[in-house]
């Protein structure tokens, strides 16, 4: 049996432990990775967070010593660091509104729906509605995977990092972000990567998926 | 200028939200979706959600009516519903650990970072540790989404319905689990859904993206 070209994309990407630091993801790579997150699917179409590229040596050298000292983020090319609004806001909502009304036109049944999740977000805590942001930049970080498994570039997640330290090396707190998760971009060094001959492990679809049919 | 083949699936995909009742996606698209969501990374490996995939009308008329009575739920062929761990927990976080030494044999430091990982989860409270596993939840709906755009299957992205119920009519509590998003599979209905000739809104670049060089 024949491997479709999804799964062998699925198969070939993995959390890249180790990469090769003479190697640079290119610009046109980088700009398809970054449109994916950009056309990513969120909540009511809010898009509620940023993404920062850096390629930057020195502040790539900042982040690795506030996310447990791991290599991939120096010695990939660029760093993604997705940094979720840090609350739901009325002049946050009214901009995403604005964008619509521009695209679209003006309808009147839109304008009804914003007003609404207005008075549903607004009155919950900012952690509630951090979370939630939070959640939609995880779907943005998915397609950004794979995209980069298409494009035959390697990436490795991370959610192990300080978030305060990197919002304050990024300067997120005055722009109302919090950081979630980064992904640093580049190439497996083959042979100095103790995962990439490991099996991948996954839970057999009989534990992890009921049929209900 | 062509569009690359990741340009052109992201942006036919969009949230259908009229499908075609007479149209069934074929089982083995179905399958390669479930794929997706079976091989997306999820934080320290544990894939901490378990995925419902419904085709039953009646279970889906019983969901759709919580869930403002989106159509797309029962005019889709399939319904997937991502549900996350309550918690976690030392038997789950153990059952991953021997997972993967099942897979790839003892390795003592892979032992100590669960070691680790159960210190630092354990204690936090029950909602702290169910955020973080939907975030998990969504990083899979993500690849869940790029998967059907590559078949050409549509879906449309939900948050919007009422968990507790849905909970009930699947049983998830009683197996410690919660539902976080579901996702309809189906295809659209051309010229019945409104939102299908729309233009996409998408945040400028210049708006979401910060390089630093």
């Amino acid at each position: 049996m024949t491997n479709t070209p999804l799964q062998e994309r699925l198969n070939w990407r993995y959390a890249t432990k180790k990469m090769d630091p003479s190697k640079t993801v290119p610009e046109d790579k980088v700009a398809q990775i970054v449109e994916a997150v950009q056309l990513a699917p969120t909540s009511s179409g809010t898009q509620p967070f940023e993404l920062f590229v850096i390629s930057n040596p020195e502040v790539r050298a900042e982040i690795r010593k506030v996310a447990w000292d791991q290599t991939p983020i120096t010695d990939g090319s660029h760093l993604l660091v997705f940094a979720a609004w840090d609350n739901y806001s009325e002049a946050r909502i009214d901009a995403v509104v604005a964008d619509m009304t521009g695209a679209r036109g003006e309808i009147p049944k839109l304008n009804a729906y914003y007003e609404n999740l207005k008075q549903m977000y607004l009155p919950r805590d900012a952690d509630v509605n951090f979370d939630h942001a939070a959640r939609q930049a995880y779907i943005a970080l998915g397609f950004a995977m794979m995209a980069a498994a298409e494009l035959e570039v390697d990436c490795t997640p991370m959610e192990g990092f300080e978030p305060d330290k990197v919002d304050d090396i990024l300067g997120l707190k005055e722009r109302g972000l919090r950081s979630v998760v980064i992904l640093p971009l580049g190439y497996r060094e083959a042979g100095a990567d103790w995962l990439l001959p490991m099996k991948k492990v996954r839970k057999p679809l009989a534990e992890m998926v009921t049929r209900v049919d």
